[in-house]
């Protein structure tokens, strides 16, 4: 069972929250769950709407009317979100499933929103990315009503709030110093907008990458509450400069980047941009105020946009810039920001390190389950059974003993049976479920170090299975080996190879309602655009990226069933290339997790010689490569454990 | 060899045209391959690429410049075109090819043209997409010049210029009447704008599919020269009015279809919206212009697009329509024909005349291996061999045999040996190669019937091969047997199959440099769009289409060795309904194709047993199916050829 809050705290605070409705005349608030920044996990302090919800979930969006409530969420969350939420009067709204709205759709089509003359749509523009305030504008208009954008009770009601984080920033050696990213990303902006531009990035990780700083914001996500405005000859770090020490202030100052308070940032977009087009006078030109409207909040995409409009004009008296600013013409230039791009390539330190580290990673997720395996087969382990948590401590505990790592890339995932079936479980010390010599035990686990991020998961036999589960776990099997073992042209994306993971489990009808693997960040988000595996194309919400030598992506097809059990296998794999010759650059993938395949799990009759031989070098490939980190003890082991003869 | 011109003659052309530029002041004259409505293959009226360049292909751009002169064309026919041009100072540009550059930076980086001061491109409107005239138009900003969009030299010069094309035209049974279609077609377009609009068509096929009207305007593609301009009430085809007899014509008034001279269309463009404005006075409003940018012409763009400008108003004189005009608000409204995706999905009527015809088309291409074996198996065969021409005789002659037939949906490709390297070879009756009794022959063709189109490919052994040829053969038919064999969610498109059809071959770094496969029409154009199997995605050329039950698309993975031989294997697939359940609705395809694949090419060392179950279930389909038509001689004859005991 996930965290569950008391229905009636839940119930009494949507009371209050509909009181403040009523009061600011707002008919329907809507809540994402997030930062300012666009972030998928943000802190504590974020986290308005489990306080309005229950839901703990790292995605969904809720809806509270007068008269009902509803909550948006996608595939891997649907039988945790509707356990967290059941009894609290808020309905559960399954993404992505036949006849059910999006959240668009549904404040549309509510009868009391369209009876009502004039509804007010209310929400925090900080928290609302650019392309739904948007579609929100457009629902207000088609209801002819409006929009209260920086309409928020939660933060009204909110007593016993965390704190705003605030900690202390450092700095990283990732084979590129920061001015060279600097006037890399110039050059490719001048390339772009071939004249005068103001860059405005807002996204935590594209920041933290660009100057080599990291901090621990964000649990698990080694990023710091920052803005950043870049032009050709300025670049303003908003940030809380308590967090920097001296000797960091002073390089980044002799790196060309100057400090300002995180909270002065929106009152700088409008006196930057007068300011720099002050100081060009009295040449005449066009200016260029670049954003990338995925990555930018509505409230920052909004004041960029009323830049390009005579309104800010009007608003300044001082005449000289209102003399200036008549010859300017502001353009708003919407584009993915360079830097996701540049960040997805690692470079060859970061690859160097990646390598590297992923043999200390998968050595301690290799011995946690030599460990288990061993609990499990001592036949007095019920006199002194573990649960699904206390798994997770140990594991936890062998990561912490390598030399460089910081903290964990994600809570570990120790989901047991039925537990599993919820993607994205979380157990904890009081409410977890005890292992027995039976079944399946999940873990999704995954690392921060100085060498760069690891996320791995297993699938572990803890006693007899049964013909379904190991019929699904070698249909996962089958394709994420398929998928790591894909060779391809240049030009392809994951959209291309998403089927080879999916296929064998889409034969039998089966599918796991998620992507198949998502970009890794380097020492940064677990999950990082733009790379990826789909095969749902979303036009302007899913990037179509190419597949490019340095991009590390997850492979973790799987099987989920309601009420029984979860299966999920998962390696990093990292792009690379192949052959060239006269058809082009050909590509294909290394393997960067070294953990072993659960074989007490394969029914080789579903295996084809080329599943066989994947699989048998996969296997050979972590005995080499683990055992010579290891005791002759643990060596045999893991022969055991990798079929070594 | 294909047919080449004679190299003066062409120098002669280039000469003249290049006489007419100067005396107009052209710098650059562009010529596209192709009619005034984007169709991929036109009638011999419409070849001006071909009579200034000698390059036949269907597919390609000329360049003509004062000092040279440049062929954009595409993998298909890189060997064909090199042969076609070579000593007619035309230059061949390869494009997808790494550092060629495409045709827009080809004349932004030509330093004669950089040179000039006004630089003027010239061509003919009604041949050139508007997406490519847009792009000419920034081109020639960038070059500071300008476009000269009425420039067409050869059609001075050209002096026993084929006679434009004029077939009758006919009726036919598509199991769903063209009252209903329009009606269908009305309301989709009344969705998409909720508001008045005037819908302009000019692709030949859409306007054949909506109005169950077929001709002959263009070999193997019957279609007819027409445009339509749809209104809520009004549905106008403009057509050659002598091609439709009374009782048609007649029966086309009955249904609501009005009918003009095929001249008088560009004439009705303001015409007719000026008189709808008019007749829909005094009430204001906003009027849709709607276009498929991709399937006009870019003068139709053109004039569409001036019509929301303030201009159009000036141009009128009536004071009426001056008066109404003001109050009008015209939008250009751009998006896919809604036909193209209606057309796309075949009806129920459609697809059992399909499944019934593969049956006769199978059997008529299964004589033809049958028979060219039987001569190749003949020791006296060298004593009165045949030539690649005879070949395609014989094939064509047992199609014409069957009831329904109307003519080949295209030339039928016979290339034996390197030959088949040339994706699109075409053999000519003194132009061709002898069979020899070793190597391989590709056989590409495919009718037109009242049942509807056939497109199948086989590669025959001869004789003895090499092992090279097998093993390129039996990787091309792994391919397309996986991709026949796909289960997949809806919400797939061809990008996301494409690899199941490629992955063997890119394994062994080999590619065919072209789609794996393209929509077919229904007694229609044997390439449709917009579904198909491709990898690489070009946002605004190729379409992001999912594919949906009723789509029918060929699959045909190749190996192309220039100088050596050429290998294509090509089935049409059907995509139906698959299982439905808490993941969604699956699809999976139904192979239409019914002709055996060719053994004696068939390496099963590289098959695991999925290929070749795959493999002995088509056999043993083609062998029941067709076994079932034959006489007990030709039943022994085929069940050697598909390995049936």
């Amino acid at each position: 069972m996930p965290k569950i809050y008391d229905d009636n705290l839940i119930r009494d605070r949507l009371t209050a929250v509909r009181t403040l409705m009523e009061k600011d005349g707002v008919d329907a608030y809507i809540i994402y769950t997030g930062d300012y920044h666009m972030s998928e996990y943000a802190s504590d302090y974020f986290s308005e709407r489990e306080f309005l919800s229950g839901f703990t979930g790292s995605a969904g969006e809720l809806v509270v009317l007068r008269d009902k409530a509803a909550l948006f969420t996608d595939g891997r969350y649907f039988v945790q979100a509707e356990l967290q939420i059941k009894g609290k009067g808020i309905e559960l709204m399954r993404k992505g499933q036949e006849g059910v709205p999006d959240i668009y759709d549904y404040l549309c089509q509510d009868a009391k929103l369209q009876e009502n003359a004039k509804p007010v749509l209310g929400f925090d523009a900080r928290t609302i990315d650019a392309a739904s305030g948007l579609k929100f504008e457009k629902v207000a208009k088609k209801l002819g009503g409006s929009l209260a954008p920086d309409f928020n009770p939660v933060a009204r009601i909110w007593e016993d709030r965390p704190a705003f984080p605030a900690s202390k920033i450092y700095e990283i050696e990732t084979g590129k110093d920061r001015k060279q990213k600097l006037s890399d990303l110039r050059s490719e902006l001048a390339k772009k907008l071939d004249e005068d531009y103001i860059h405005f990035i807002s996204s935590l990780d594209d920041i933290a990458w660009l100057l080599n700083l990291r901090a621990n914001d964000v649990e698990c996500n080694p990023v710091f509450m920052s803005y950043l405005i870049l032009s050709p000859k300025e670049c303003r770090l908003y940030a809380n400069l308590d967090s920097i020490d001296e000797k960091l202030s002073k390089k980044l100052e002799d790196d060309g980047v100057s400090l300002f308070a995180y909270d002065s940032f929106y009152g700088d977009i409008n006196k930057v941009t007068s300011t720099y087009i002050l100081a060009n006078q009295p040449k005449t030109y066009d200016l260029s105020l670049a954003i990338d409207a995925k990555r930018v909040n509505c409230k920052i995409y909004g004041m960029a946009h009323a830049l390009t409009k005579a309104a800010f004009l009007s608003e300044n008296n001082e005449p000289a810039l209102r003399q200036a600013l008549g010859k300017v013409n502001i353009k708003l230039e919407c584009f993915e920001n360079p830097t996701v791009l540049a960040k997805a390539i690692k470079n060859d330190y970061e690859i160097k390190n990646l390598i590297d580290l992923h043999v200390d990673d998968g050595l301690a997720v290799t011995r946690f389950i030599i460990w288990l395996k061993e609990k499990m087969a001592d036949p007095d382990y019920d006199k002194a059974p573990i649960t699904e948590y206390d798994a997770a401590l140990y594991l936890d505990a062998l990561r912490e003993k390598i030399d460089d790592y910081i903290e964990l890339s994600f809570g570990t995932i120790s989901a047991y049976g039925a537990n599993a079936a919820q993607m994205h479980y979380a157990a904890s010390k009081d409410d977890c479920a005890y292992l027995e010599r039976r079944g399946m035990l999940l873990v999704d686990s995954g690392g921060q170090y100085l060498r760069g991020t690891s996320d791995v998961t297993r699938t572990i036999a803890l006693g007899p299975v049964t013909p379904a589960m190991k019929k699904d776990y070698t249909l996962s099997l089958k394709g994420m080996l398929a998928l790591a073992d894909a060779v391809f042209l240049e030009g392809c994306s994951g959209y291309s190879l998403d089927i080879l993971a999916r296929g064998p489990l889409w034969k039998e009808n089966t599918d796991y309602r998620c992507g198949t693997g998502h970009g890794v960040g380097y020492l940064l988000n677990v999950h990082e655009s733009p790379n990826a595996f789909r095969y749902r194309y979303t036009p302007g919400l899913s990037e179509y990226c190419k597949l490019e030598p340095g991009m590390v992506t997850s492979d973790e097809p799987g099987v989920y069933r309601d009420g029984q059990y979860g299966i999920r296998i998962e390696n990093m794999i990292l792009c690379e290339k192949d052959g060239h010759n006269e058809y082009g650059q050909f590509l294909r993938f290394k393997t960067l997790t070294i953990v072993p395949l659960d074989e007490e799990l394969i029914d080789r009759s579903l295996l084809n010689e080329d599943d066989i031989l994947r699989l048998e070098n996969y296997q050979k490939f972590v005995y080499d490569t683990l055992s010579a980190r290891m005791s002759d003890g643990e060596r045999k082991k893991l022969a055991k454990l990798t079929c070594q003869a």
